[in-house]
Order: C-alpha cells, then sequence, then structure tokens
C-alpha cells in the first residue's frame, strides 16, 4: 500500500489502461493531457496517436505500472484480461473498473484480487461517449478507503463529480446498475407516452415540449429529442449494450431475491428489439418496438 | 361568442368556479386577488374567507356567468353537475375544464356542449397543492381558438406557462394524461431501484444524491426524497387519486388499441396498493408495496 | 311469477330468442327440434329455413312470449335490445342472458328487470360453434330459484352439462370471465412454450405430444393443435370477441381491486393483435405476435 | 459403445445411481425390484434399506459401472459430482440426467463427456414423488441413438411412457422447460383466476367444479384441488424448486433472445414468494401472494 501512496503523490508514474474504445480513448487521453504517462492495452490492435498514450505490448505489463484502470465491454472481456492483471499487478497494486459490471462479478474481482493482495476499486460512470470527451463524467466509486484515495487524482481528471458509496466495490456496481435502470426505466416510458399521445392525435413534439418543461431535466430533454427525430444511428449507447446491462440488472435482482415488475418488462423489451435487428442501433429504438405493436408504422 | 371576448375584455366580469377543494379553492382566489369577481360552487357546504369568492346557489348560477371554470375529482364528479352548467351556461359560453378527466370523457362534454352552441375548453394542470397556492401551476390546454383567447388571461393568473396542444380539447387531457404516466412510471421505476440497492447493501440516500445530480430535475429531486423519507402522509397527491390517472391512462390507451405494459403495470400496482389500505396515503406510497413483494418490512 | 311456472311445464309454448348468430341460430334450432315453438328477432334480417324458428317483427316481441333468450356480441348489442326486451316482456317475465357480458352490466341487468318486476337469469355458455351445433355447451347459470328451475328445461337441450354457481346473476358472468381466462392464459402459455422450444431447436410436434400426453385434456389437445397447424382462419372464436372477452375480465378485476399480472399482459397481447390487423382471425392467433416479438418470422 | 450395448442386453450387470433423496430413492428402488443391481451414491451419507441399492463409496465408483444415471436438485449439484462421473466413468460409458437442468449446462455436459469418448443422455421427468414411487413418470429422453437404446431399458421401468425428442441432449431439458412452464403458467392463471371469482362473491368450490368439467385433465383436477384446499405443506414440489425451473426457462430464453412476458411475471412472482418465507412450501403457495396483492387475508 505504500507503493501506491507514493504513486499517488507522484502523478510523473505511469498508470496502466485497458480498453481504448470510445469511452476509454478519450478518458485515458485526459490523462496523458494532465502530464501522467499512460501505457495502455487494447485487445485489436491500435495505433496511438503522437502525444498521447503509449502501448504495451500486453494487459500484463499496462498493470505492472501499479494502478491500472479498465474500460471493456462487459464481464467477458473483463475476465478475458483478468488472468493477466492479477499476474502483472504488483502487491498491494490498485485494479480500478470504471465499465458498468455485474454485482456477483464485481464481488469476485474484489476476492480475486484481495487473494493476492491486490486492490480493487469499482468506478463505474455515468455519461456517454461525448460526456468522455467532454471529461464531464459522474464517476461512482467504492472500494477500500486508502485506494479510493489513491484513485481519486486521476478519477477527477475524467469527470465532473465523483460519488463515494461505500468501501465494498460491489456497491458502485449496484449504484450505477440502479441509475441505468432508472434510465432504461424513462426510454420506456417516453416511448410509450410518444405513442400513446401521438395515437389520441396529439403531435410528439408539443408533448415534448410540455415534459421537458415540466421535468426540467437536461436527460429527459436529451432522450425525449433523440425519440423525437428518430436518432438512432449512429448510436450513442448501442442497444446491445442496453441489453446487457439491463440483464445486468435482472439478475443482481435475480440473485438479491427482490422482484422488479419493470425490470422484467425492461428485459423483454430489450430482449425484442434485439430480436428484430436493433442491437447495434441506439438504445433509444425500442421506441419501433412500442410503435409496432400499436400496428404504428414509420 | 361576440359575448366571451367582452367578457375577456371586461374581467370586472365575474366568472364562474365550480370545486373548492385544495386545488380549486387556492386558484379561484387568485382570480379574485388579481380582481375578477368569482361566483363558486361547491358541493359540499363551504364558507368562503372574506375578501374570497361568493358562493352561488347551484352550479347553473355559477355557469351564468358565461365563463364557468371545474376543478372537480374526476369524471364522475364533473358529470353529476354538468346538467345544471349545460342548463345554466349563456350560449356562447365557455365551460373550462382544468380537471384530469377522460379522453373519452372530454370528447363527449365538447359534442354535449357544441350541441347547446356553447364552447368547451380542456384546460388540465400539472402541479400539486403547493404549486396551486403559488399560481406556479402548468397548465396544458387545447379548444377552439376564440375560446382559448377569452380564457387565456384567467389562465394566466393560475399558473407560470401555458401550453397550447391543439384545437381539440380531448388532445389538452390526452398530454395530461401522458404527462401523469410519465411521472407514475418514474415512481415505479424509483421506488423498484430503492429497493434494488438497499437489497444490495447500498444507503438508499446514497443512491438519491447519484440519482439527483445525474437528473438535475426537480420533480426527481422531490419525489426522490419523499421516497426517501418516506413522506406518504398526509398526502400532497393522493393513492386514489392517482389509481384513477392511471385508469383513464389505461382505457384511453385500450380505446386507442395502443399496447402498453408499463401502464398495465402501474394499474396492477395502485390497484394493489389500494387494496392494501394506502388510497388515502401520498401516491409514492406505492413503495410500500415494491417492499412488500422484496419481503422488506419498515 | 307463476305464470312462468306454467310455461316451464308446458313446452307448447313458445319462447322468444334474440339473436341469431353463429351460436344463437343452432342454439335456438335446438329447441325448435325439441318441439318448442321459438319466436326469434336477429338486427340483421335473417331468413329463418322452413321447420326452424318463427321471425319476430320486433325484439319486444320475442320478448313478449315470456322468457327470452339473448345471445348477443356484447354489452353493446344486448343493450341495444334492452329497451324492447323491458317493454314487450310481461311481468314476472324472464329474461336469460347466454352471451358474455361485463360483471357490472350483468348487475344492472339485474336490477333494471328487477325494476319491472321482470326476472333476470344468466346463463353465458363454455363451446364454440361446434358444440353448440351438437347441444354439447357446457352451461353456468345463476340467478332467481324458481327463475333458473324455469328455464332449467330449456338449457338442457342446448348443453351437456349445467353449473349453478348461485342466486345473483352476474355470479355466473363473474365464472365465464374467469374460465376465459384461464383459456387465455394457456393460449398465452402455449404460444411463448411453442417458440421458446423452437427457438432452442425442438420441433413444436414434438413438444405438443408431450404436452398433450401431460395434460390429458380435450382442450389442450385442442388449442395446441390450432396453435400447431396455424388455423387462424376461418375463426372459430375471432380474435376480437377475445379481446372482448379480456377487457371485460380487466374490467370486473379493476372494479374489485384485484390486480391480476396475467390478466393485464392479456390485454396487452390481444390489443397488440388487433392493432396488428389479426382481430377478424381466430384469437389463438396472438402466436403470430409472440413469434413477432422473438424475430420469427413464418 | 459396445460395452453399452453389451450391457444393456444384461441386465445383470450393475448401473450406478447418483441421488436418492425423494425422488431418486424411489426410482433406484424400481431397478433394484427388475433385478438390477444398484451401485448409488448420495452426498449426505444415507443407509440402504435391505434388499434395495448397494451403496458406493464415492460417485466415481457408481460412474464405474459404466451406465450412471444422476437426479440431484440442479445444475449445482450436477456441477459438484461432474468431475467425479467424468473421471469414474470408461470410455463409450453413458451418463444419464434426469434432473431438471438449465440448457446451456446440458449443452456443456454433452461437450464435456463428449472430449473423454463419453456419452450423455439428458432424460429429465414429469411427475412428483408419487408418480415416481408408482413407476408412472413421463420422462423425456434426447441424446445419440445408440445411448438412447441402451438406457431406454432402464426407463422403461421408471415411467409409463418414453418422448424421444431428438439427438442433441440439451432439446430434452428445453422440452422439460417448456413444460414447467406450462404448468407454472397454469398455476399463475389458477391463483388470478380464484382470487378473481372469490372477490366478485363466487364460491371457489362452484368455480373448481366448472372448470375442471371444462378441461378433463387431470392436471388441473389435482392443482385446482390443492389449491382450493391449501395444501402447501408438506411440500409435493417445493417453490426453491419451482423458482430455480422458473429461472431456468428465463435464462435459457434469454440467452436465445425470446421475449416471454409470462416468463417474467413468473419469476417475479416465485422470487416474491421466496422473499416472502414461501420457499419450503409447495409450489403452489404463490396463491398466498396473489391474494396479497388483493388485500385478501386468509
Amino acid at each position: 500500500m505504500t507503493r501506491s501512496h507514493a504513486h499517488a503523490a507522484d502523478p510523473r508514474r505511469a498508470v496502466g489502461w485497458i480498453g481504448l474504445g470510445r469511452m476509454g480513448l478519450p478518458m485515458a487521453t485526459h490523462l496523458v493531457k494532465a502530464g501522467i504517462p499512460v501505457v495502455a492495452w487494447n485487445r485489436s490492435p491500435k495505433e496511438a496517436p503522437e502525444g498521447t498514450v503509449r502501448l504495451a505490448a500486453s494487459p500484463a505489463e499496462a498493470a505492472s505500472a501499479g494502478i491500472v484502470f479498465t474500460m471493456l465491454a462487459d464481464d467477458a472481456a473483463t475476465e478475458a484480461v483478468l488472468p493477466a492483471i492479477l499476474e502483472g499487478l504488483p502487491e498491494g497494486g490498485i485494479h480500478v473498473a470504471m465499465s458498468t459490471l455485474g454485482v456477483s462479478f464485481s464481488r469476485s474481482l474484489a476476492e480475486r484480487h484481495a487473494a493476492r493482495g491486490q486492490r480493487f476499486v469499482a468506478a463505474p460512470v455515468f455519461g456517454r461517449p461525448d460526456a468522455a470527451q467532454a471529461a464531464k463524467l459522474r464517476i461512482v466509486v467504492a472500494g477500500p478507503p486508502a485506494a479510493k484515495e489513491a484513485v481519486r487524482p486521476f478519477l477527477a481528471r475524467l469527470g465532473e463529480a465523483i460519488f463515494d458509496v461505500g468501501e465494498e466495490p460491489h456497491l458502485a456496481h449496484a449504484v450505477k446498475l440502479g441509475g441505468n435502470f432508472l434510465i432504461a426505466g424513462m426510454l420506456e416510458a417516453l416511448s410509450e407516452a410518444y405513442v400513446f399521445v401521438d395515437k389520441l392525435g396529439v403531435s410528439r413534439e408539443a408533448f415534448y415540449e410540455v415534459l421537458t418543461a415540466f421535468f426540467r431535466s437536461p436527460v429527459y430533454d436529451n432522450y425525449g429529442r433523440i425519440l423525437l427525430e428518430r436518432r438512432f444511428d449512429p448510436p450513442g449507447f448501442q442497444l446491445r449494450l442496453g441489453l446487457k446491462d439491463v440483464r445486468l440488472i435482472a439478475r443482481a435482482a435475480d440473485e438479491a431475491l427482490v422482484p422488479l415488475p419493470l425490470a422484467a418488462l425492461l428485459l423483454d423489451r430489450y430482449r425484442e428489439a434485439a430480436a428484430n435487428g436493433l442491437a447495434e442501433e441506439d438504445w433509444t429504438a425500442i421506441l419501433k418496438r412500442v410503435e409496432a405493436a400499436a400496428g404504428l408504422v414509420r
């Protein structure tokens, strides 16, 4: 633990980064811009633009930096690099998982790192790629206090707010899933509401004006407009990832014996959308299935 | 129509008001304070405080003022006074229904008034009694253009925003129901989310902080806090009225052949709550049923 | 009441019949074949084949026979002839409603007949047109004991079993709706199960063999086979009538504050099917929507 | 494969049996009574009554007999003995899994046995302990033709019907889950229907008479009566096992991208029941939760 503290105090030392996708690359680049050397690895080979991250030969090399961040698609992609991380990360080192992961999987990561004398911090984020670009993510963090303290300076470069929700890392993933559940529930509600008023003769635009004035929320403004303008492609957040998150919510609820009828409805809805060819569109494209059920063709 | 226009231009002429409940009384009082004489009727006898409304002997007398507002509990309460209004309202007079009414019922009001040469404007409101007190209601209005024009000066005294959604009155009720559907859907989502994170070990307070920072909406702030603090009694909006509104949504969706699984879920939820003794609590008390399903006793 | 008893004892006296559709005509014909003269009325003019019913000029004439049976599409069709029945039926006369009607509507029929000194018996039936042809209907009956006694000899000509469920007529309609709920629930379950096993690679035929051997029920045999062979057209029982019945179940449950999530699901399903052009097919055609949700095209 | 055929032809050679619970013990005993020596293992030590199975020292010993049957609670219990079976079973040997297992897990069993040159047959059963006692199980079988042929004489001693649904073992588990889905769906429908008619004033007994006459199915007779008489304890099939099966259905549907709203509803229902202390009662005890939702206390 000493070394990690030293690390945090000395930002000239490199950190590792695994996952250079649409979220990971801009995030890692923010660290580089702040003068922090980043040793990064991506499953499919990438070129690192001049003045950004330095590419590692393996995930183990990235982990050997002592603090390593992962920003990967899902549990499986994280599991795939885990042996290398467990191998490469020094004792006392810190793995910071910023992806949205399952609650059980998050628990198992904590246990497996602890068994090696390593530390695990969960730090999933709210925000789409534009927020990652703008360093305006909202980060939910949970883990052992000293480890959280050590990584906070890095997280502060990536987002505009950090919420500490406790000492057990899986709590952060539970909060992240709970938040995504609220958003997915809102999308279903908005989709149903648009179709409802539309079939009764109201213009969706007029309805949008009322709802956005009522909720006065940038989230409602944004999603309400995407649904209104049918901007499903290119996706901001792919429907197959939305399906994945809803599935993680349903699984965690199942394991905790929590009946959640809205989550059940959402899982069916995203499954239906994926089975009907919408997996690569934006996750707001569930609107098409709500319309199809009502016999509306657009 | 001439007379009504004249009326609008001459605010010293009295208007009628039917329904002096927790919404209606503060609303009518705002008109009085603006110098507009109000002739009001309430089913159960009320005393009118000095300097407020003048009490009418019958709903017909209130309607005889030429413009009459109704702010009553539901379709049935409105239907109960309708014969008197049809009788008392002069030709060209305007009935402004500010309650949340069913879409079919709203259509039938328009037809019945038209058959008498009278005009019907729907002007349902968003906002709880505190918003009515503060003249901060948000009003959705639909109806014939000249009639809307005539009543706009009055509506402007009652709310902070007016949304005109068309010429057919029932469109305003469709928008109002669509909006309440979004709120009820949000309450179900919030209730499920609180129980979900709670059972996984997260403090509800911590979750509230994250969600409110994410949505940045006074509506989420307010309802999120009511649910957190379990302020179900005294009610801001009684659960039996929430059940009524969800029922109106389900009925309108049924008549328009729109499948709305979330609305179906909500109708079951409010019915369950009412069947378990929660009808007179705040409509956020559905949280208790979400907890009961998960075996949580508070 | 004396007269009615006399009537029952003297089958040479005519009875009235209203509704000569795919159920009503074969039913009325069975009475004629048993030597009971039938004075019948149908909304759209029909020719009565030689040796069958005698056509009445009005529903009131049919009702004037002292005992009148109605077999009409729904509440609205029954309400449409009710004034004539109330007018034509003598004091002490009996109206036997054999259609599937709403529970509230059934209650109101009892009250309106009682107010005229007339009697009302509810006698809805289980069975499709082939069962009506074969006099193999299963009849659920409820009403005042003497009135039930008086009509029993007629009912015995129409079905193979009569179930007496009480003295208040609406109880028979509640039982009928409860039964249709079980059948509609079974159709949804069968449809989902076929699609489930199909997508996992099992032949639907093989699954049919297992389920029919397990349930050993002619109802499962029959519906399982219709779904297997996709015999949706011509319909045995039109989907729009299934929608109507599910709606009546949902309404009755709503009025009694009974949350029924399966009924909610069914109402959405039938609404979805109707909104997608399946209203005139057999009510088993909901299978097409279960398949569509799973992305299966047949 | 030769050896196994020889085995089948020579019933004096012993077979292995793993799992001597309320289903497994009577099933193994039927084989012994037919003159087939059975070498059996159970996780918790059991005494084998005189003249029944011979106890093995380990699951590997049971598997070494060449044909081994497993009848265990779930995937986890089967996974727990799998290494021993893979170890003990000779090349060409056959593992016959008679438990209700997950479709993915069933697929993985087939692969893991094939990798060892062993064969895997799925043979899940319909029937509760009384049917196991009476050798009246209904057995669904799938697997490689020769292996199925080899085990058929044994299966024939355990049940009254065998359904062959294909060559890939997981198909049998898919059929078994599809069947349990129909039963669980029926239980939900029956529970909702009883509560529906009850709240409308109909006696449940009267409703039972009608439904049983209509469906003419021993399954409806049996479950309808259990629900009527509230025989939830001692359980015939424990609710926690029902929850497990519904979960396997939901998981398999999820993996195959099949939206199944009824399965979603059932998973919530069984989860709710388990979270409310009903896990050890009969799985028909979900009736208590349907009643609780309607505010009925029994």
